[in-house]
């Protein structure tokens, strides 16, 4: 990498826009759009994106086939990603050991949300996308979310708008640039960049693509289904701006991370890929592949076209979860300090084992035949205190690989007298979030999503 | 993890023996033994350890086999490690597609340091460790070197001595714990737990160990071939004791961290395992695995064994390399403050992609074929500058699974002139390495050899 001369910088070093942030969040209104110009703006796109999507059988999927051998769904191209088998055995949570399918996707994607100044106020450029799994069509996107496979043009398709703000930036209008992990229940080792990336007057919004505040999007966040799960994980990623005064904790950052090591060292996950023909309890039909209880999810196709001459039509499967998720974060002040109660999961979709998910993250379904003792710590607390939540929002996984994937985010404040949890659960401040947020693969992805949703509040 | 009622720390806050680190490194004599004294039990430990190491034909392994399918090469036990195939292709270097041996260990092992006050001056826990793979028999080590089948007792031995120290530590007295990864040419994804715990005065030193002044190691660790490679990694560990006023640098924090994410997002590195048996350009014969121009390494068999009954022998593979490795780290000064030229390293065993290594690290020999386009960078002019060099020490690899590896490890000053690098290369600040090295898997093993000489100097 090349140095700007050989002045010497300051290592805590930013954009200048990080020191504005403060202001972009306290703006909840007007800047280039007002609220309402948003909706109708948003309105626009939901109409201008209108599209069909219709479950075909596995037979109608145009380019995607089971591999005769090994069972496995793939693309003819071998890009985009394929639906595998994997054995699990695994020490955390009730069930020692199990068969599923899993997405495997090894490429790097990249998510991009660009910053620019508008009279000293900084603004993300979001995008309207529409998705084939959303369960209202478009959402509120990053300014870029591509695929290697989409960005490399495999499709044939027309080039990534923005893009290039991304992968030619100045390494010092970098603000947040970290490789982070997706759902690991469902993608083998998949993981995106997360950019965020200051810009100059240059960059001017596409019709897709509005200017808001950071006030705005955090009130956009509160609603059902609209601020989409890429979008979450690239706000996670921004420096938090209220960190200041905030140098206190129970835990030094040392130990923090000195439990999560110990998680990592002392998980015994083993996954090993098997064809998805193998997965043992899981039946294909023509329609799809499911478990023989109707548990977890199934893998479906879809069939996308709109009415319009100029959109391509396509195939394409999907993944389609029982139920909706319960992802819940317990937070708890200290001496006016907040601290989340983290949990150290092991996924067996992660590169490393074990990254800090949120304190309550299942879906309850999956766990209504297992006995108490194997019931997820949390959650019938978690009901319990719903009602009063300070966050209780429904909002989607990623819609490009997941069908009416939604989950109830909550996040819920308990008192002083809540007792000591057990050694898989730790107790972090939003900044020591903040730094971890700084590594690859250290908080998952429904934990990255709370940690947006707290800056809401 | 339980907080120790409800006080809040500084987030910052480090064991007591943190502070006097300073004080250790310039104690360079004394302390609890005299250097002589050091020499002597080192001379009296080499006696006591000295075992036979003679090569054997793979036939005279007792409990490893050639599997019959697959070629790969393990334990009946199905432990300890095994040696598979990877079949690489990689944009990293000169050459685009391989295929070679790789060993496996997917257990995380632990290494660590115990740090104990002796009159206000914290000292190590080393142990004279004998290796069969050693040049030199014994070496010095950390206090715990074990792997899960080490101290989970697969070999029916017995118990690892000071293990509790670790396994049972107070967080609080926690220096430093992560993971780091070993050898990306030799092991697919192999990593230790790098552990460093300040320990009360029960601790004491059995007759395999000694405590010992960070000056004594580090003086020690400029002799050939005496701490070995698990000493320096979890040497490199440890905080460094000069980092006081180290504030600026030529690139931010998050300039270097944005550079391994781009690095690690676009390097482009697929990597198949393979049965040995597969491994084109390789053969097996009665005595070896070897490439057909013999080059790169072998995979051998050895008998250890010793005089001494109560001592058991056994037999074990070994990754024998042809040749010295050559591992440079280039130093310049900026404005008084030391940077060195750190390279984003795509290793086919590392977890994540890419880990930083030094400005050079290669086995010359390995290259002689190619031509002068595919030399790596830098090697030719640290081979004329090493006359001059600041550290010019010959280590060896671990010994408990290469033989006669040994590495010339250098560490050469250049001046301010120096022109800028390729994009692959960063100037980077040993305190900017120390907090990289807080987080797994961003250093690798040859770097950090280098952090721990880099604080002998």
């Amino acid at each position: 990498m090349t140095a700007t001369g050989l002045t010497l910088l300051s290592r805590a070093a930013e954009p200048r826009s990080v020191s504005r942030l403060a202001a972009s969040a306290a703006a909840v209104d007007g800047g280039v759009m007002s609220n309402q110009e948003v909706l109708a703006w948003l309105d626009g796109r939901r109409r201008a994106h209108a599209h069909r999507v219709e479950r075909v059988p596995f037979a109608a999927l145009r380019d995607w086939a089971f591999d005769e051998r090994t069972g496995d769904l793939r693309h003819a191209s071998g890009r985009f990603f394929s639906v595998h088998g994997l054995r699990v055995r695994s020490d955390f949570g009730p069930v020692p050991a199990w068969s599923q399918p899993i997405i495997r996707q090894p490429e790097i994607g990249l998510l991009g949300i660009a910053l620019r100044d508008f009279d000293g106020v900084p603004h993300l450029l979001m995008q309207a996308k529409p998705e084939p799994g959303n369960v209202n069509g478009v959402q509120l996107s990053p300014t870029v979310q591509a695929t290697k496979s989409n960005y490399s043009r495999v499709h044939g398709g027309s080039a990534v708008p923005y893009l290039r703000l991304f992968r030619r930036s100045d390494p010092r209008s970098v603000v947040a640039d970290v490789l982070q992990s997706e759902q690991g229940s469902w993608f083998l080792h998949k993981c995106n960049r997360n950019m965020i990336v200051e810009v100059g007057p240059e960059a001017e919004a596409g019709e897709d693509f509005a200017w808001l505040t950071l006030g705005q999007v955090n009130a956009l966040l509160r609603q059902d289904n609209l601020v989409n799960m890429d979008a979450r994980t690239v706000l996670s990623c921004l420096p938090d701006w209220r960190r200041d005064g905030m140098r206190r904790a129970l835990h030094a950052d040392q130990e923090i991370r000195s439990w999560i090591t110990r998680r990592r060292a002392e998980h015994e996950v083993e996954v090993v890929p098997v064809g998805l023909a193998e997965v043992a309890g899981w039946h294909r039909t023509a329609d799809e592949v499911a478990h023989e209880r109707a548990l977890y999810f199934k893998v479906v196709a879809v069939d996308v076209s709109s009415d319009r001459r100029e959109v391509p039509s396509w195939t394409q499967p999907l993944l389609e979860p029982y139920g909706t998720a319960v992802v819940a974060l317990f937070v708890r002040r200290v001496d006016g300090v907040p601290h989340a109660l983290l949990r150290a999961r092991a996924e067996p979709g992660f590169h490393n084992v074990v990254e800090l998910g949120p304190t309550v993250q299942c879906m309850p379904e999956n766990y209504a035949h297992l006995p108490a003792a194997g019931q997820p710590p949390y959650l019938a607390e978690a009901l319990i205190r719903a009602e009063g939540a300070g966050f209780d929002v429904v909002l989607s996984e990623e819609g490009g690989r997941f069908r009416n994937a939604q989950s109830r985010y909550l996040i819920i404040e308990v008192g002083d007298d809540f007792p000591d949890p057990p050694d898989d659960f730790c107790w972090v401040t939003p900044c020591q979030l903040d730094e971890l947020l700084r590594y690859n693969h250290q908080v998952n992805v429904q934990a990255r999503t709370l940690v947006a949703a707290l800056r809401t509040l």
